[in-house]
């Protein structure tokens, strides 16, 4: 299989996601990372590309000068995709100017900071036919593909109601917060128009249209900022899908000593389902008047219900995988894609489930309503 | 100590809730059930006093035949606290007449059909001075006993949010509906402007209050059927209480599966809570930066802390207590908060740790403002 | 139902196993405790009986006097069965009097101190025909109940191996030491040849051979005193079964934190089982290429799998029992039993599913020979 | 940091363990795999290579032709370590081959066949002053790492007792057993004189000194064989350590339904603690009177007591890590152990904390131990 080059933007010194995508974009052995624009400081860029044993020429100080030098490369030599993992503010330019000069790429969430920008991404991407990714993570779990072929199988009958609660605790004190990742993250001007459901509320989301394959019509919100001079730090949902399914989402990031406790709990009419972040390699399975099933990873009756899942499992059961098997799950997929358009043929269901623009610009516009309903006193909003 | 008599409408052969009422009233073995209108077909009353090993001549065909006659015995030998365990629409006329008659009354929930009931209800309560208490079983807990406590005591800092989720799916399929007991639960004439609600949200809802001390001030909800002809069968709340407390609340009985998984979490600026009923000995204690705790019911460290819950507790830590124990320990404080006044004395705080008329006056206001919002089309709506 | 009428010895003020038998041989309504030597001091045992609200001649001060006094009644009034709750030296004598004067016996355990004695209580039981019961409390928990029908239904195929925990930390200081109950157990003249085999190892054991239908045939320990002075306090024991089955057992009353953590796995050719008592409403079942199943006490497809489970089950699925429940299971069956044979009918396997004399024989061989093994430094000795 | 050059023998298409080492060994970016005698026969070898995307020349059909070829390099061009990943038989003559010829080995386990070629091999890797590691697993885990530091630090008190289970059931079923790791395992000609101890009981071992920081001087065993004509597939060990603790281990490999369910009990006289691999984020913490903890992987102040655990961790809290990652921290310590030493630095006690030829000689010695125990009906043998 072809090793793909991979170039980032962002992900330098001290950056936790960053690390992140490098070790999840490798964990196969297929994806090498040859250049990257790591930080706006050049030496700080510089300095990670050594710590990484990349090519000092290919250690660039800015997204432009980094496009700039790979279309000055052969095009065998230049990177095959690129990651974008920059605060919010920068995703959409800089993912704008990646696919505009025909890079795929792979961006961190969300997408954007308006839902304008994300239905101009979502053209450009259809436009130049690129592949583009979003790092939901949540979806990269072998268990919650799973849970998704169930649903698609008929499993769980119709479907009636989805509770899904994504708890955390590292917001919950001014004193505490960390220089990088929270400043940006709590300050509207990097971080849009939302905290608490742009960061955690959308991946929320996109876990409960993606199992569940139906789409959120309507949202009534309730945010709510806890620590004063933030945006949201917390907020409730109750939602509306497709098809009658009615639902309710709770984040928050002010839950004192949660983690990342992301739940979920899709109630069907002959079965139910649970699935928790903190707990990834079992399924739970209900249904009237017999035993309480947990569906665990790694075997073959699980592969046998969904391919999706038995493809993205790497250790075999009892030998559990985690949050950075999840994360490469997209990335195989992901590069699996590239491969196939590269080989100019067609990429299979399989090797295309991963999140997509399309996926971005519904997290944006689940952002935009929720906190139009918010504002306006907890009304109906149709997405 | 003295050993009450115990009479009882309803629980006649067949009914779970009222077997519940006898196994836990008699549990510490100072309480005799000696008279009953246990159905309202006499043959079937006299039955099951006699398989109580009841005198025949105190097994009564109504509630009204029992006033009369337990009023014509010497005042010594007559019952000391009359259990209501009828189906939800006679809960108010019943408990107005033993009241009326001078019996203390212990009754199932919701204590009536309306709002007005419970004020009238509240009035005669307080007019006559007896004892009142509403079976709101889970309060009944230790462990939630200690979780009051912790609040109280400011363990958890100011409170910020609290999520109580109510699942069951035993009324998932109409033709599983079982006769006696689903039967009139979602049928309104029996069971007031609201099943999903008025049987399982209350609780959730009365937990919320009980654990935190604060009262709800206003409730935004979706409520749904899911089988048509019913009454809600689900339903999703979003609520406000004192303090600047925010909530939400989810009852189901469609829940394809769900048995009775009554979970609560209460969070804190300094710590956070979770209990569930399913695993009702431990609560689990989060904070920032500190191993998650398990308190465990039963140990001394929880006593110390609780003295509610210690004095509500029957067998030593590992030695799990459960449901029954739970609403053991309601008649128990009802009983001797009955004990206390029979001697002229003022009942103490930890007498009077079980649920009163007030918290049926609340259960009926809170079932009332969801419906209203909920045919709003989910508006906000006081309390 | 008739009535049964209960006696005890022990069970004086602030003894806490003999209130649990009071509180489980009551719950169903069907016994009501009418006399008992609940203290050597005549003055307390007075006082006990006051507090039961028991007529005071039948409140006696030792147990010779309640047969004398008993005898002394009419037939029709004495005392149906006597429960014996004493310090385990007292067991054998009491038993056996209270069965030579025409007694029915439920006795705590360890049965006697002797095997001889036990084997000598077996003869007096079969010679007398009286019902005898022994209270080895975890075969009461229904789901240990379904796993034995489980087991003996074939669906487990062929066993394997049996592995068995039970560890408990209540006596792992010295200087926590509980007057009462802790003295006599670590001490030799009082608790036999054994502290933690006589106490809880005794317990395992029976629960193994309950759940497998299979009886221990040699066994290999290696028993250990942690504080010194005492019986031992911990003890690993392998042992081998009827048909090839293997096994391991350990007890420790020295486990740090550990509170009366009862677990055992069972495996099987084709299923495996594993219940745990501080988690007793759940059976959990494996299987090769199955998703774990978590059986759950109140569901019509447990009292299907097992009638002896669904007649010991008293509140639905989700409404959990616990420690109380499993001992009233057994006074339910020992007092059904001897209903039966009161009316001269045999009883039914249902109503005899309750730890009996032979089981006391069963676990003194038991402790005798793990003893044994232990001070020949370990080898295999048959039972 | 300088990236090291590996080179495997074993790990050829299709092989699990292979595919392991290379994910684990690449995780944080500063490891390639440049060489390889991946396959027996020299076609799949190359196209094991080709896959890897590795220099055909490097590609090797023999170990004996890599140890040439590589030699034949410039040193600076060589391999820095080689990764063994062949059937057990072959560990052996391949650490000697390589160690000799002057390689780094990071070994699978069990490390050899014979205690006297385990001593030998420790003598050689003495001689040579070379790095060799072994892959236990599971002491890779943070929250194994944290357990070792608190015993270290006294927090447990003085120890107890240890119980170590070890279930698995892939081998539960003859029909069942898979092609290359199955046959090999249960086969004496290539698994030595035990399947089950030597597999999987090791591990168990070496967990529970690991983590004791104490040796076993004695075991007793008792092992089974339950489908014919293997070696062991179960087995159930007495052991005593230095200190005077006491412990039992079990291990089995029919336990139907069982996936990797490794699980130890560490008993001290203050403190106790649970560790489970299939949760492995957790570690349990039970004391007298004290809530029950559990620490929660990726916390600070689970890095502030155990600098080690602090060290192996790569993902915050709440995002769970794995098997994976434990076994890319024996790695990352070797490999940090081999850059110390190549600098002429000596390696830091957290670098050095892999499992080491010492480990193997003790594994080695415990097989043979209880191997032996066993033979002579359950007697102890010292180690």
């Amino acid at each position: 299989m072809k090793i793909l080059k991979m170039g980032m933007v962002g992900g330098g010194i001290g950056a936790f996601i960053g690390e992140v995508h490098r070790k999840a974009a490798r964990m196969d052995g297929y994806v090498q990372v040859v250049a990257g624009a790591f930080d706006i400081v050049p030496e700080r860029s510089l300095e990670q590309g050594r710590i990484l044993g990349i090519d000092p020429k290919r250690c660039y100080g800015t997204y432009q000068e980094m496009i700039r030098g790979e279309l000055a490369l052969p095009p065998e030599e230049r990177v095959d995709f690129i990651s974008i993992c920059t605060p919010n503010v920068t995703h959409f330019p800089v993912a704008k100017a990646c696919l505009e000069a025909g890079f795929n790429v792979m961006c961190e969430k969300p997408m954007t900071m308006t839902t304008e920008q994300a239905d101009e991404l979502q053209r450009i991407v259809k436009k130049t036919g690129l592949t583009f990714g979003l790092l939901h993570t949540y979806t990269g779990y072998p268990m919650v593909k799973l849970a998704k072929d169930m649903v698609k199988a008929g499993d769980l009958g119709k479907l009636r109601k989805i509770e899904v609660r994504y708890p955390q605790g590292w917001l919950g004190r001014l004193a505490k917060v960390k220089p990088i990742s929270a400043a940006w993250r709590t300050d509207p001007k990097s971080s849009g128009s939302s905290c608490c459901m742009g960061d955690i509320g959308t991946h929320a989301a996109n876990l409960a249209e993606y199992v569940s394959g139906l789409k959120i019509t309507e949202v009534l919100a309730d945010l709510g900022t806890y620590l004063k001079g933030r945006l949201d730090d917390d907020g409730n949902v109750l939602f509306h899908m497709q098809k009658g399914v009615k639902g309710v989402l709770t984040a928050t990031q002010v839950g004192s000593g949660e983690e990342n406790n992301l739940q979920i709990w899709v109630y069907g009419e002959d079965r139910s389902i649970g699935w928790f972040q903190q707990d990834p390699n079992d399924l739970r399975v209900l249904g009237d008047n017999m035993p309480e099933q947990i569906w665990k990873r790694g075997n073959p009756y699980v592969a046998e219900k969904s391919p999706a899942a038995g493809r993205c499992t790497r250790t075999p059961a009892g030998h559990p995988e985690a949050f950075l098997e999840a994360f490469a799950n997209h990335y195989k997929n992901f590069t699996d894609t590239i491969r196939a358009r590269q080989l100019k043929k067609k990429p299979t269901a399989l090797e295309l489930d991963f999140p997509s623009v399309e996926d971005g610009v519904r997290g944006m516009k689940f952002i935009s309503a929720v906190v139009a309903s918010s504002k306006k006193g907890s009304v109906w909003v149709k997405i």
